[in-house]
């Protein structure tokens, strides 16, 4: 059998304890997630399949920022946003701006799929969902306590919504990147954005270059960290960049981009990747980063702290 | 006075006749704008706002597919998208499916200023627009005649809306880059999209390092073609890397990517392009690109077939 690896994070905090609530509940949602995903890849199918289903499940789990669990926006709503794509014909689908479909990975893997269009956003995005026999759930199932509670605290509290240099940030992204067994990389990203961000925003996690890359020749990415950023950097393509134009390794691409290249900003963000001799790596500026990575050459691999 | 230039397009075209009306009144079209935006270098001011000036003049003239002219998508809506980015600091603004905003790339620009966000899509975009003075116009104003007519004539004629092969393809995609006295790049694009798009369908224009990219070290970008390829590719993006990473000229890096990067898939584009020396290029893999270009030290020029 060839060369098989998964690596996915759960997002990342500039936090100088990096909890946002219970470690050990993240880890058991990474290894939940990580198993789930691997599961796929040892069967012998496909890295788009290993990452959908990496995806879906930190989707399920309500103590991630994206599907159930979603921070809410400034108008206490869920509004959230996907991307996937694999590395062999580079096709990629990505959803913004969705509400009531469960798992918005699904929902990107059905727009790549269908190869008319690469991005819908929005009530066309959930009539799209709804016509290709994903159910359209109540908004409810999305709210969770915590996050209702969190966007309840920030309207009794102006200073809350105020942007505070030092105040502790939280990237509540998910992703996954994979290699399978016929040497086909895959990326997938999902996230609820930011909380209290402005209706209608779009952030980096659904955009194909920015938070989410595969392309066969060089490695996978999923990014998370600052948003805007990682939009106008283009994190994950420019990964690729430097391995493919300077024949860096994937782990070097990595630091050089998250290190060095953009000194002068000193972005928060953090990748998992994937090349594709399977090697792994994770690179992040921020305190932490929820992270996993398994091979069938390295064992279960969870980390939350650098 | 340091160099000054400016290029622009006004969408490309694989139809072997090239025209989709009058050229005279593309040209005429592609001359007002480009005099708008290099009457603003020329005074000495920025390159994002001489951007800014000939895009909107293209937005603002109904013969091209942008602002007042947009295509319909399938449901007869207007459905505009721009972006708009400067290569000093690499900030960007970006905007999707908004209606009723006469011109998209001044609302790209007014969120590129307002640094809290990069991209905002829909109704709260069109919000966003008119709570910073800008004037919501009545969705007539957008829907012109020929527009009209070609949308009834689909719904009309079933094989109207069959992709065939072959089949006359119009880009209506209308974008401008310069350089200013200052040494600095800016890049906007801007379209209506396809003509009979999905509802709720985003294309390349407005995602940062696919139709629209600007960075100081390398190049400013606009591209106009078949999106999904753009946005999968990274077009703008990929030609900035391969002059960043690769040591390419301008015109060098911009022919690689569009005729011999990709000769698996022979995607339709077209970019139009300016470099930190003042330097234009144009490359393209469709039959015409509408087109024009002047500097300080080159004569106006304008042109569509090759």
């Amino acid at each position: 059998m060839g060369k098989i690896a998964l690596a996915i994070h759960g997002g990342a905090n500039s936090g100088s304890d990096c909890s946002t609530g219970n470690i050990l509940l993240y880890e058991r949602g990474l290894e939940q997630a990580i198993t789930a995903g691997y599961n796929i890849l040892f069967q012998g199918r496909s890295a788009i399949d290993a990452v959908h289903a990496a995806v879906m499940a930190m989707e399920d789990n309500p103590i991630f920022n994206a599907g159930t669990g979603s921070a809410l926006n400034e108008k206490g709503e869920v509004q959230m946003e996907a991307a996937i794509m694999e590395g062999r014909y580079l096709h990629a689908g990505s959803v913004a701006l969705v509400d009531q479909i469960k798992n918005p990975i699904s929902l990107a893997k059905a727009i790549m799929e269908d190869s008319s269009q690469s991005m819908l956003a929005g009530q066309a995005a959930v009539e799209y969902a709804t016509g290709h026999g994903m159910m359209a759930l109540h908004k409810d199932y999305f709210i969770t306590n915590h996050q209702r509670e969190s966007f309840l605290k920030s309207q009794d509290d102006a200073a809350y919504r105020l942007p505070i240099d030092g105040k502790k940030k939280a990237y509540g992204t998910v992703g996954a990147v994979a290699l399978d067994k016929y040497g086909n990389l895959a990326a997938g990203t999902s996230t609820g954005g930011p909380a209290l961000k402005k209706s209608g925003r779009i952030g980096d996690s659904c955009i194909i270059g920015a938070g989410c890359y595969a392309n066969n020749k060089t490695c996978a990415v999923s990014a998370t960290g600052d948003s805007e950023y990682i939009m106008r950097l283009l994190v994950a393509h420019d990964i690729s960049n430097i391995m493919e134009y300077r024949g860096a390794t994937l782990q070097e691409a990595c630091d050089y981009k998250i290190f060095e290249k953009h000194k002068d900003c000193r972005p928060e963000m953090g990748v998992v990747s994937v090349d594709s001799l399977g090697n792994a790596a994770f690179s992040f500026s921020t305190n932490c980063l929820c992270r996993a990575s398994i091979s069938n050459y390295q064992p279960l691999c969870i980390a939350i702290q650098k």
